[in-house]
């Protein structure tokens, strides 16, 4: 197996273990074919049967203790510098573990608002807790949140170099998109068609199947997370995607929007070139004021401010999420500070992290969203696809 | 999207909380692409993005709680005769959801040795902690294992179809693989092979690609969960294959064996002759005390013992896993009472449910492992694949 990317991540973890006072971080699973831990993909890039758990810390040391049947395929991929192997139950090994490395903080994979960061299920956190009871580590356990977010944010040249091809291939699928809109078709047929242009590349999509892309024809069409439909798109349609493909499992996630042209109105209405404008101009006030440090919250509600002061609703959701392994991939959040979202948009954006920036607005003609996606450094955000400021004209 | 098996689930969890006596029973998930609750595919079956709280209970009630761009496509499914949404946060919703029930218990899906009935995080528990204090129903939660165990368990009319259909798509392609087998051939040749007979009929396998199927050559191939080498296979050698394909979701599962003749031992030795027979009466054994309501372990302690009693070493896996949507789909565990197996195998088994009998030794010319799958009743166990009770010869 190909393990470039782990590699890299062990090594920037062990760098954000000592950054945040951290002793040691445990990742602690079972079966993760059926209950994944996103860490995993990050540190190990299989799955694994029996408990496992997989120990790195700010001394360098990296630790996995796997059940027998998984021993062998977990030596094969040489991350570990030591392999532990058990049959009967993992606590006896990771007990006598996490004593001779006697660490004075463990950082386990939960946190209230981070998914990519809460990977570890009650079942086995109450397993952990048994396991460690009469022990002093039971009072060492912190929330490793502050580990993964960073890990999974701060992007690697391996990873930065795969999510651009994501890109690539994602904006070479929607420019064969263009030419198949007319008046008659359906937000299933250009589903379908999408779904011709991916398969024949031998690529998945960056969300389930069935959702993606999303197709919305025109204003009877409501924007969500609903299906394609068999609503057909006519002559002064806005037609909205949302869509993305994965290249070696890093996402892409980028909205594209098109006017059929009618004989009436071959122009859109003035109403939706504005419309149009608020969002390009509400995405590019966000940029503006993105950077590294910045915590989330501050760039959504710039965004935001611009959108609802030219006379537009508000969104119902977040202007940026993370990119990467996931088309949602964790750590702070570019949105507002709605309960749901709990304290990732209180986050300081990450150095060399990748964010989308999306919003949109209903129109007499449709909808209208935007979606392009960033890469934020200390000095600043640009663009890393190439952004939509016109909309594309069809017919 | 198709909910034959959603809907038969459904019906059949209303039942089983009656039968535990418990009012309700509530998967609380987010993000189920990065961390899926096991649970959902059996109740809803398509993924869901922001904090979701499914309540089913034993009145007949179903509720669904989702964020508003997951609405339209919750509703389209049909499932939940009430489907609320939310904007900004689930948690007002889903207290006054319960206070409105007012169940006198609720069920989690949180269990110690089952995976499929572990699908809560411990940040998403921490989130309902917090959103049920100040209320009664804090005190009032309990595990839902005993109802996902036995609703993943008994299989419908539906499930069994679509399970008999992937065990016999399994050994269509392996009767494929003898034709293939003959000295010089490495591991890595026989499961491209399979591979390829996999992607021709457009299935997928039952556990990841790499490592499925699994394929030992001769002694100095270790069994385990270590992907197929570069060993090339011998005159003389037992071949041995871990393998199966899933068919619209439900998996198969079975290991087959094959003996390379050579001039010198057209026959297996006896030695290898009498292994095998071993495991195939250690298998029967079993499959003879197997029926509804005996605790696991019961059935794995008697292969166990005619295993060991004749003389080989003892198997260090459980005999016997359920099958379903999930390859290793939780429930009572027909395995010993080993640490890592929690109180799995104490579970008395459910009937209507299908488990593989697995079992192996190591011999002097390769690896033997059988596996085949049984649907068990009130009335005892019968198979459901075509059990292999001789060596199959090549050459």
């Amino acid at each position: 197996m190909e393990t470039a990317i782990q590699r890299e991540k062990l090594e920037q973890a062990i760098g954000i273990l000592d950054e945040h006072d951290i002793d040691c971080w445990l990742t602690f699973a079972r079966e993760t074919s059926e209950t994944p831990d996103p860490a995993l993909k990050l540190i190990l890039g299989q799955d694994v049967t029996w408990q496992s758990a997989f120990l790195v810390t700010r001394a360098g040391r990296r630790i996995a203790i796997v059940g027998g049947p998984d021993g062998g395929s977990v030596r094969q991929l040489g991350l570990y510098e030591t392999v532990l192997t058990y049959d009967e139950g993992i606590m006896p090994l990771l007990r006598q573990t996490i004593r001779q490395l006697d660490p004075r903080s463990i950082a386990l994979n939960y946190s209230l608002g981070d998914v990519a960061s809460d990977g570890l299920t009650y079942g086995m956190y109450l397993q952990l807790m048994d396991g460690l009871k009469r022990t002093p580590y039971r009072q060492r356990l912190v929330s490793a949140a502050p580990i993964v977010g960073p890990l999974r944010s701060r992007k690697t040249a391996t990873e930065l170099a795969r999510m651009r091809r994501a890109i690539a291939l994602t904006e070479e699928i929607y420019a064969q998109v263009g030419a198949f809109l007319r008046p008659g078709r359906t937000e299933r047929e250009v589903a379908e068609h999408v779904h011709d242009e991916v398969k024949r590349r031998g690529l998945v999509t960056s969300w389930e199947w069935e959702l993606c892309p999303m197709v919305n024809a025109g204003a009877a069409s409501e924007a969500g997370h609903a299906g394609p439909s068999d609503l057909v798109m006519r002559e002064g349609d806005l037609v909205h995607l949302d869509f993305g493909v994965a290249y070696e499992g890093y996402r892409a996630d980028l909205q594209r929007m098109w006017y059929l042209r009618s004989e009436r109105d071959p122009e859109p209405p003035e109403g939706v070139r504005q419309a149009f404008h608020a969002c390009v101009t509400a995405i590019e006030t966000a940029r503006n004021v993105l950077h590294a440090g910045v915590p989330g919250w501050q760039v959504d509600a710039a965004a935001r401010a611009h959108l609802t002061g030219a006379g537009y609703p508000e969104y119902k959701h977040a202007l940026g999420h993370s990119v990467g392994l996931a088309t949602h991939d964790g750590g702070p959040l570019i949105g507002p500070r709605w309960p749901r979202y709990g304290e990732t948009p209180e986050r300081a954006i990450e150095p060399d992290s990748v964010y989308t920036l999306e919003l949109g607005t209903p129109t007499e003609r449709g909808y209208i969203g935007l979606e392009d996606e960033v890469l934020v450094t200390a000095g600043g955000a640009r663009f890393i696809s190439s952004v939509q400021r016109e909309l594309m004209l069809v017919g």
